[in-house]
């Protein structure tokens, strides 16, 4: 039994949709968000200068005495987890490996796609993993720069998105993708336009309820569930300022943001 | 005549467009770059934020005792050229005003476009500029937020570019606009797309250019001028991995890249 908070972090507003998932499964925790909002994106950056950035994320977050972080951000999950378990005692979930294992579970043996940032396809983090638990499979995976742009200029389902999205994707579609990873916590609001692009046959995996699930796994297992049945506080910390992210967090999260505040770190 | 180096910014590689013309009207002149490339970009962040990330920038190049700062970045120039001059001795140059001096050079008093990023447009630094001057002309300004990223994807030119070309132009072009003011740095590489869309007849106003005449006079009516004829050391300092920044940055210089180095500010 364990009262503290759970830490996430993501370099923005994407990581709210794993907020909200967790928030379903886990009533009674108390969270602590940190979106890193004057640095992001982290997408198109190297892996030095994320895991740089991580780091310092995480140290913040430890000032709450948090009781186990969760990386609700693909590029920073994919390029920083070894190095961020290294260096804190603290348990750490990304959200790679989640999306992997509900990848494998509604897998019918044909052809896997991945979609993410050009760091976390470069990454090749969730190729290796996929590769390591189902070998025989083909694995295609491919950047699509423009697609956290398109989702914070509100383009979701408009025609130049469906050309943008066929141009990404052609290739994965012509090989037979049946299931297709989004690696990115910004391409669930794609879903549509990927939706109409790839056929109503292909599953597409959003790594937020997977992560949120194991979240309670890893809580449960290491005796650090709360009591509660209902949190006292979820707060929000940012980079920049908190109007926008306040805005469009309550769209991501469907509920109010109470506390939110601005950090330099 | 003053030797001291001089020294610019911008949140990435930008700027590199203004060194090219610096280099080409004074090139006696030494320089220090300086490219925020781990907090890239600035387009879509507050004034608070782009403000703070400045006056950091700003404090990196007095430490090479540069004689003269040049802001060779839209979003910061719109935002936090007053708080520059305010806290620092240094003259401070920034792109508005080089950009609305070509603009009003090569306007024939029809409607005056400007282009930029969120950051810029919201911020009116243009357009008050621009109405001070010449009162009685109808300007037109529109950010085109996915512009930096479509360059940055090497998409200049293709179907995809026309097509979001002309859903940010529209309304200008109906607008009759004959004078269009590229008010981000990385635009001049979507000039052809441009073209295209709006018709030859449209003027195109780069700020590189009449930046560094900028400069030139400035540094001539302060008596700074260097009375070399040739620079010893151009010096380009990043904060993200040097690689990318070295191999897109030699593109938009056209020259080679010796002396880079990577910085934590």
């Amino acid at each position: 039994m364990d009262r503290r908070p759970i830490g996430v972090f993501d370099s923005g507003l994407g990581g709210l949709t794993v907020i909200r998932e967790i928030k379903k499964v886990l009533p009674g925790e108390d969270i602590v968000y940190f979106g890193d909002t004057a640095r992001l994106p982290y997408g198109n950056k190297s892996k030095e200068t994320v895991t740089r950035f991580s780091k310092e994320n995480v140290r913040f977050l430890l000032k709450f005495k948090v009781k186990l972080i969760v990386v609700a951000c693909n590029t920073a999950s994919s390029v920083s987890l070894p190095a961020l378990a290294r260096l804190f005692d603290v348990p750490v979930i990304g959200v790679i490996r989640p999306g992997v294992e509900r990848a494998l579970e509604v897998s019918d043996g044909s052809a896997v796609g991945v979609i993410g940032t050009r760091a976390t396809i470069s990454s090749d983090a969730y190729k290796r993993l996929l590769k390591r638990r189902i070998p025989e499979v083909k694995i295609i995976s491919k950047p699509c720069p423009l697609f956290v742009p398109l989702v914070e200029e509100g383009w979701l389902d408009n025609n130049i998105t469906l050309r943008i999205v066929s141009e990404y994707l052609g290739d994965l579609k012509k090989a037979g993708v049946k299931t297709l990873i989004l690696g990115c916590t910004h391409y669930p609001l794609l879903k549509s336009a990927i939706n109409k692009f790839m056929g109503k046959g292909v599953r597409l995996v959003d790594s937020a309820h997977e992560t949120a699930r194991t979240v309670k796994r890893v809580l449960k297992e290491s005796s650090l569930l709360s009591d509660r049945t209902k949190s006292r506080s979820h707060r929000y910390f940012v980079t920049d300022e908190p109007a926008n992210f306040k805005k469009v967090g309550e769209m991501f999260l469907g509920t109010r943001i109470g506390f939110i505040k601005k950090v330099n770190i």
